[in-house]
């Protein structure tokens, strides 16, 4: 089974993109609902959390495991890694950086994200100096998505708010950097313009996850019972699931890391 | 000393409260931003929460426990009077009612906060039958807050969005619900106009602190030497303490609850 994990549910946009490459492919998602959001907390702490889940999902008989956050995939991936050296772990930036090294022209990238993962400048120092790099945090995009304002007024307005500054710099590439920003690609497009490409990096992890099981003849098991845990309550799933996976999600409320 | 606790930054509103009624009291802080925001969590875990944090609290020899956090008085305080009977508890809720019902004058009463909060009917709980109630989430108003946009186009729409439905069913007085809320009353007036009486909770309960601190005559430490401990580090502490306190806060990252 793939494991997929998140700070909450926005790693559902992530499971979206592997059922596209890899239909059938059961999963089992576990978002920390508990904890989140991951994009405010620090480094350790993300650290902590990213392997205790892991741990949990590798006892789960994961073989696979993705890390759908890009907080975690910023500041827990290598450690991960590292910790895990015979897992494959698949992680968040390096597959969208190497389909924005694709995609530009100009060499003049955008990357929006929470503030932890902007912070982490987890994009830049992969990006190194092969391009000119400008991000910028978007803190209310997360519960704008959230709150299901998909389409509305307010949307418009915080996406010309952050995306402005980017826009002036004369980017021609945007890597979308949080799983919630896929569902915001509409109104993001509707202010760039067609011009400006928009990376989501789900699209590029599952496309790099179907090419290692391949090239590593590794078999998934097959199935739509696909579990979905949540250490706690999550906010809003119907929506968001209905939005990502075009169908409603029931939650496994587990707290694994808590009595 | 009085200790004062919240999921994060907002019961900074609340120590502001106490600090008008009661200058130079020494107070320690405790905001959980490693588990924040409870809005969204479950009542068991704010239960198990607040009673961690209170018994730490008490360790630091706080003598007075004020819940200066919405969530945590709709779920944990009836919970944490139980389970600390000797210790003095004061929470959000009881005293914004009573203000409440002597501001009204039509029984037509709003209440605004986090979904966690609405959900819980902790306000109209307390408020019975003696006046209608109208109650509204407003999960942007968090992050509008703690993006520093309180004075701005984007919260303005967010305002009329959210306190529309309120004002159309004629409510005389609306209850900032959530510690967050108070920041943005001077939007909130301009959208509802004089007329409507605004119920700040944190100001109703400072003055209860004193009132019971004169009668019980219980003295409480004076000093400036305050000190504001959070679980993990606080995100835009110093735009938010600025806006409260009138001061830059120094942080005290401790998870006392997490190895």
């Amino acid at each position: 089974m793939i494991g997929i994990f998140d700070s909450g549910v926005g790693g559902l946009t992530v499971a979206k993109e592997i059922f596209k490459e890899l239909p059938d492919s059961q999963i089992i998602y576990f978002g920390d609902t508990a904890r989140l959001p991951y994009g405010t907390k620090g480094a350790d702490f993300v650290k902590k959390y990213s392997k205790k889940i892991t741990e949990w999902l590798l006892k789960k008989h994961c073989k696979v495991i993705v890390i759908a956050c890009n907080t975690s995939s910023a500041w827990a991936s290598d450690y991960l890694k590292k910790e895990f050296p015979n897992v494959p772990i698949f992680e968040m930036i390096s597959p969208a950086i190497k389909a924005t090294a694709l995609a530009t022209k100009n060499n003049r990238i955008g990357i929006i994200g929470t503030p932890g993962t902007i912070r982490s400048k987890a994009y830049e120092k992969k990006i190194q100096n092969s391009a000119k790099v400008f991000s910028q945090a978007c803190p209310l995009f997360v519960p704008l998505v959230e709150e299901g304002l998909l389409n509305d007024k307010i949307t418009t307005e915080a996406v010309k708010r952050y995306l402005s500054p980017l826009k002036e710099k004369g980017i021609d590439t945007l890597i979308l950097g949080c799983t919630h920003y896929p569902l915001l690609k509409k109104e993001i497009e509707k202010y760039l313009g067609k011009k400006i490409n928009i990376i989501n990096p789900a699209e590029s992890l599952a496309k790099e996850v179907k090419k290692y099981l391949e090239m590593n003849k590794i078999k998934i098991k097959k199935g739509s019972a696909h579990q979905f845990f949540f250490s706690d309550e999550p906010y809003n799933l119907e929506k968001i699931s209905k939005a990502c996976l075009n169908k409603k999600v029931i939650p496994i409320i587990k707290d694994p890391f808590n009595g």
